[in-house]
Parts: C-alpha cells; sequence; structure tokens
C-alpha cells in the first residue's frame, strides 16, 4: 500500500470513528421508496436521520442539523418548496448537504429544472448513478432507463467536471464506484460491493444519506470516499454469505452495522487515479 | 398434465423468460405502505421499477414505460391527478396497465368515484382481493372489512364477469387465487402460496405491480396467471422452510429472487374451468 | 409475584387473546418512513392496520374502526387535515385513539402547534418518548436532539402528570418505559427489550399503533401495557438470537408473531410503581 493510500485509510477510519462519536443529526428530504430503509441504514451505520420534509419547518430543522440530504426521488410539491429553503438554509449556515438528482435526464423535465435549480445552493456532494451525472454534465449523447443506470461509471466519469463549479465533489455509483474531487486534484475508484445491491432499492439513495452523515464529520471528499468503502465492504461481505436477495439484504444490513477499523483495514479496496494533467 | 395445462404452463415459463430478458420498465404510482417492498419484489423478479408519480411528470414517464400499474391504497390529491394522466396517456399509447383497486366501496367513496373512473381508461387487469372485486362488480350484498379481504374468492369470482366490460382479465386473491379471462373464455384458478402471505403488508399491492411488469412481456390473462403463480411458488417454498413472519418474509424474496424455468415446472399448481355454457 | 400484579398480568394475557380474536380494525394516519412498517407490526401482533389518511375519507373511515393512530413523524398538510378529522370523529364516537406527538418541541414550532391543538380530542393514550413528553408536559429545561430522545424515562416521568388533563395514560419509551396511569393512580414500569431497538427506524411509531390496537380491546392503561410488554418481550428473545440490526430486526418480527400466554407468563418483565401521596 502506497503512503497516499494509508494517508487515506486512516482518514476513511478517522471519519468512521468520529461518526460513531458524534452521531450527526442528518435530515433527509427522500422519497417514499426509500425513507424507511434510508433511516435504517443511518442508524446501522451510527447516525441519527430525521425525514423532516414540510416547508413550515425544513430550514429550521436544517438549521438545527448536521447535515442535510436532498433526493428527489418522488418529489411532492410540499416537499420541492421545503427543498428549496433547506438548500438555502444549509448554504447561508455552511451545513454541508448532498444532493441525488434521481431521475435526472429529458424525460422527467420537471425535476430536472428543479435540479439545475438546487445546484446553485452548492451541494457538499453530488451523489448519483453514471447515466444521472452524465445527463448533468451536459454528456447529452448517452441514453439511460428509468431512474436505474445502465451506462457504466468507468466511462463517465472523466466527463463530468464541468459540475465542479456547482460542487467540489461528484459521486457516481456503478460496478466501480467513482468520486472526482476538485480541491484534492484526483480520483477515488472504490472497488467491491456486489451485483446484488442495485437489485434491491433504494441503495443508492441511502448511500447518498450516508455521505451527507459522514459531511458532518469530514470534508466532502473523505466524506463520500468513507461512505462509499463501508458500502462496498458490507455489500462484499453480505455477499459472501447470501447469494438471494431477501438474506443478502439483512446480512447488508448487519455488516453496516457490525463495521469496525479492522473491517476497513482488510477490506477497503480503492484506488487514487491523479488527474490528467 | 392436459395438453391445454401444458401450453399454459410453456406460456408461464416463456413469459418469465422474457421478463429476465427485457428488464421491462414498470411505472408504479401507488402507496406508501406498499412503494419500498412493489420495488424490491419488482427488482428481486427481474424488471425494473420507477414510483413516478407527481402530475408535472407522470403522463411523460407513462410513454417511456413498458407497463403502469395505479393502486389506490393511499391516494393524496397530487396522485390521483396523475393517476388520470397516466391512464389516460397508457390509453391513448397502448401501454399495458393494471388497476388495484385498495379499498373499494361504501366506506371509501371518495376513492371508490375515482376508481370509477379510471375504469374508463380500460385497464389491461383489474387486481384486487374477493371484496373488493365483488364491489366493484356491484355485488353490494357482500360485506369486508377495512382494506383486507375476509370473503372467500372461491364464492366470488364467478360474479364478477361485468366488469369485462371494462377489463378483459380479472385477478382476485384469496386462499386460493382466480383470474376470469374474457378473451380465453376460461379462469385460472392458482393454488399454492401460504397462509402468512396476507399477514404481510402489501404482498397483494406487489402482485399487482409484478401483473403490470408481466404485462410488457404476455397477454393480460398470461400476465396475471404468471405473476399470481410466481408468487404462489414462493410462498409456498418459504412457508416450507419458516413459518414466522420475519424471515418467512426475507425467505419470500429470496424464492422470488431464485425463480427459474425449473420451478415453475416442479411447484407450479393452477387449474383451468372452462366457461360456463 | 404480588396477587396486584398476577392480575395484571392475567389481563395483559386477555387483552393479547382480545387481539387475536377480534383482530381490530386500526386507522393510522402516520409518517412515511414508518408506515409499511407500522403495518407489518400490526399484522404480526394480529390486528388489521389501514392507512387511510386523505382528508375526503379520513373521518368516515374512523367511524368504521376499532382504534386510530395519529403520528406526526412527517405530516403534510393533507394529512394534516385528515388528523383534525379524525381526532373528532373518535372523541364524537368514542372510538378509542393514540397521539404520538413525533418531534414536539420548540424546533419544529408547526407540528407543535398542531400536537397542542390535537390534545383537545383527549387522546386515550399519548405514546412519546421521554424528550417529546417532558416537552409536552412544559418541562422546557430539557433538550433533546432531532426526533430522537436521549433523555431518560427514568428521570422524566415522574414530571409529566400535568398532561392527565389531556390523556388518562401517558406511555413514555427508554431503555426503561413508563406507563403513567390517571385512573389506576400508579405507573407501570416495563424493562426488557433491548438496546438496538432505538437503532431500527421507526419502532416507536410501530410501538403506538400497537397501542392503539390494544385500545380496541382493553382500558387505556392494559392496551398500553400490553403493547409494551409484548414489545420488550419480542426484543430480548430477538436480542438473545440476533446482535446485528439486519438479522434483530427479523427475529424481532418473528417474536412478536409467535407470542403467546407462555411466553407472558415466561419474560413479562414490569413492576407497580404505586402514586405518591
Amino acid at each position: 500500500m502506497t503512503n497516499l493510500k494509508k494517508t487515506y485509510l486512516e482518514q476513511i477510519i478517522h471519519a468512521w470513528q468520529e461518526l460513531q462519536h458524534q452521531k450527526p443529526l442528518v435530515q433527509c428530504i427522500t422519497n417514499t421508496v426509500a425513507s424507511h430503509y434510508t433511516a435504517n441504514i443511518l442508524l446501522a451505520a451510527g447516525a441519527a436521520p430525521a425525514m423532516i420534509d414540510h416547508p413550515n419547518e425544513a430550514a429550521a430543522f436544517t438549521q438545527a442539523s448536521q447535515a442535510l440530504l436532498i433526493n428527489l426521488g418522488t418529489p411532492t410539491s410540499e416537499q420541492v418548496t421545503a427543498m428549496h429553503l433547506s438548500a438555502q438554509t444549509a448554504q447561508d449556515t455552511q451545513t454541508p448537504w448532498v444532493l441525488d438528482p434521481v431521475g435526472y435526464g429529458a424525460i422527467l423535465a420537471w425535476r430536472s429544472e428543479i435540479i439545475r435549480e438546487l445546484l446553485n445552493y452548492t451541494p457538499s456532494v453530488i451523489r448519483a448513478n453514471a447515466a444521472e451525472m452524465a445527463a448533468l454534465a451536459g454528456q447529452h449523447t448517452i441514453q439511460t432507463k428509468g431512474v436505474d443506470s445502465e451506462m457504466s461509471s468507468d466511462f463517465v466519469h472523466p466527463h463530468v467536471t464541468s459540475l465542479w463549479k456547482y460542487s467540489p465533489c461528484l459521486a457516481l455509483s456503478g460496478e466501480s464506484d467513482y468520486i472526482v474531487c476538485r480541491d484534492l486534484k484526483l480520483t477515488f475508484k472504490v472497488n467491491g460491493g456486489s451485483p446484488l445491491l442495485p437489485r434491491i432499492t433504494a441503495t443508492g439513495c441511502a448511500l447518498g444519506a450516508l455521505t451527507a452523515a459522514y459531511c458532518a464529520v469530514a470534508s466532502p471528499a473523505i466524506a463520500a470516499l468513507t461512505a462509499h468503502v463501508q458500502f462496498a465492504i458490507a455489500g462484499k461481505l453480505a455477499h459472501n454469505q447470501a447469494q438471494t436477495l431477501g438474506s443478502f439484504n439483512t446480512m447488508f444490513l448487519d455488516y453496516l452495522h457490525m463495521m469496525d477499523s479492522n473491517l476497513f483495514h482488510q477490506y477497503a479496496d480503492f484506488e487514487i487515479i491523479p488527474d490528467s494533467p
């Protein structure tokens, strides 16, 4: 292991320890499919979720929170108003926040316009699948299917840096995950996980929420890296024990909960790709 | 096994294979209780769910989808508008769609009126429990309790054919399931499953969504038959291994995911009831 | 075991038996995080849940229900209107109902005002964590974090009796649960459970719903006691078998479902604290 990689592994473990210690309160304005699962993932990982999403109280709650997730999976009109208020508050109070632009693209024009507006509140991290990130970066030649990505993150990750004007950290999920970091001038490639993870709904949504939680205790880049490495490890270990979806999902939650510094040391599998000049 | 039954079993297996191959995109406008579970069931079975339900994008998404589910479990005012727009679009574009009239009956007058309006968009399949289907067919002498059925599908299924003017395929769930097919001039009776299935919330809702998914790759009658047989097999095999609800539910998802042509051959349990003259 | 305790244990078992027999219909106006889990908990315990929450049908459904839960986790504007209508109907028709004032406190001012209005419809039971109950009782010196309590129920329970003017039964969850009963002139302390329960989202919400279900077959005090004892037993037994969150949660549902009078006899762990003079 290179010294640089060792340094990042130590930062991952430190972020995980800080999360256990601080148990940050994470406001999630998210979709009906993901809300229960997301709350359980955050609790398993050690954070304190709260799904406050009404316009009459969203902004006040953002002020009291250590981090914010905004996920566009199934927005209601009330939630959209709350998203604007909370994103504005997060920007004003320097509360870190994560944008998950679920379904961004030509078909879902209404939410896509909302997502473009939300970009102006400078999210700490944009987390999306490869197809959504490509579309958001204006790579319009690429097609996707519904809200799930069939586009390879391997191909997309070098072509999204135009989004750095909105956010310093772009996290693309796929067979491998890529975290494209403006300020560190590098990209992390995270391996591991399981092909079963995309067969469980809302795992991407929950990963966005976990990234937000880590943003409360680390820089956006380290937060995204830690969340993605933790998911990859738990997915890999769960897959070793169960290859069918019901049992795998139970095990995945078990391993997120059982995570410790030994598991990070033993199983963290990521690469550092320096910026091309 | 009769030759006729063999033919239908082959069609079931073909529908299942096509679903694996095509991974149809299924738009679900459904209730908050069922949304997460429904998405997981569709993913386990091989389809691609998306819960797009806002009036500003529902119709455009229906145009991009291979099938649509409309479920009346807990409708919001926004969802009701979306339901009309998506059902109209499905009818106009000949996209197959399934109506699940949850809670239809005298007590829930508001949704019952909405359901009657939705019938005019000619759903490919109406999927309901016996009590809801009886009420929808105007069999008002029968009473039910809340949104769960205590009425026997054995008794109800011959009395619902007045609904054929709205839909060619009526799928009633109960201890045995019945699929009353206008164009094939017969009724399928599907056996198996588990008495634990109605003790898990939203299994009926998810069955409606799976029926919609199969409508993307087969006729309404074969789609409904395949979905109900797959549920019955997975329910039976899960019950053989676990008789308590938490473990049973995990196993049920496992078996939906593990389904293959051998399991269909070995465990499909259905009868063909010809139309009375 | 004292004779008094024996009497209460018999009443617990009787309430559980009546629930199995009557399978009461329980209307739940609850949050998106909890709705699926709550329905599964009620079904596992033997009740019949229905999440009817639209203003156009909430009140009519309350009239047809045996009990009502109102939970303020993630209220929408439509749900708030429905809450008022259903609570009013419950009061008018003497249908028992439970109020779960999730998130009550200074930060969430909007819902807190709604909660204060709902108190006037005289809930049969108020169920909350210690921090919410303390704030509701006007103990403003105590602070909490988000919607989860870090305040000890041991400390709070003697200081909430000002709420008896709204409800005869105050159920506080925590490491030990306390049920502060106006009419019986005593407090039940319920031990057991598992430290993992608060690490699973919506367990408190589901406990409120189960309390409502038991209110259909027993007095508020016995209903609350039975629900809390059943949760404590299932939590304890699940913890004996699994100490990680995914597996624990599966087991917890298994044990709620497997409950019987023997398990109540063997594991019910509660104390009777007489009123101070």
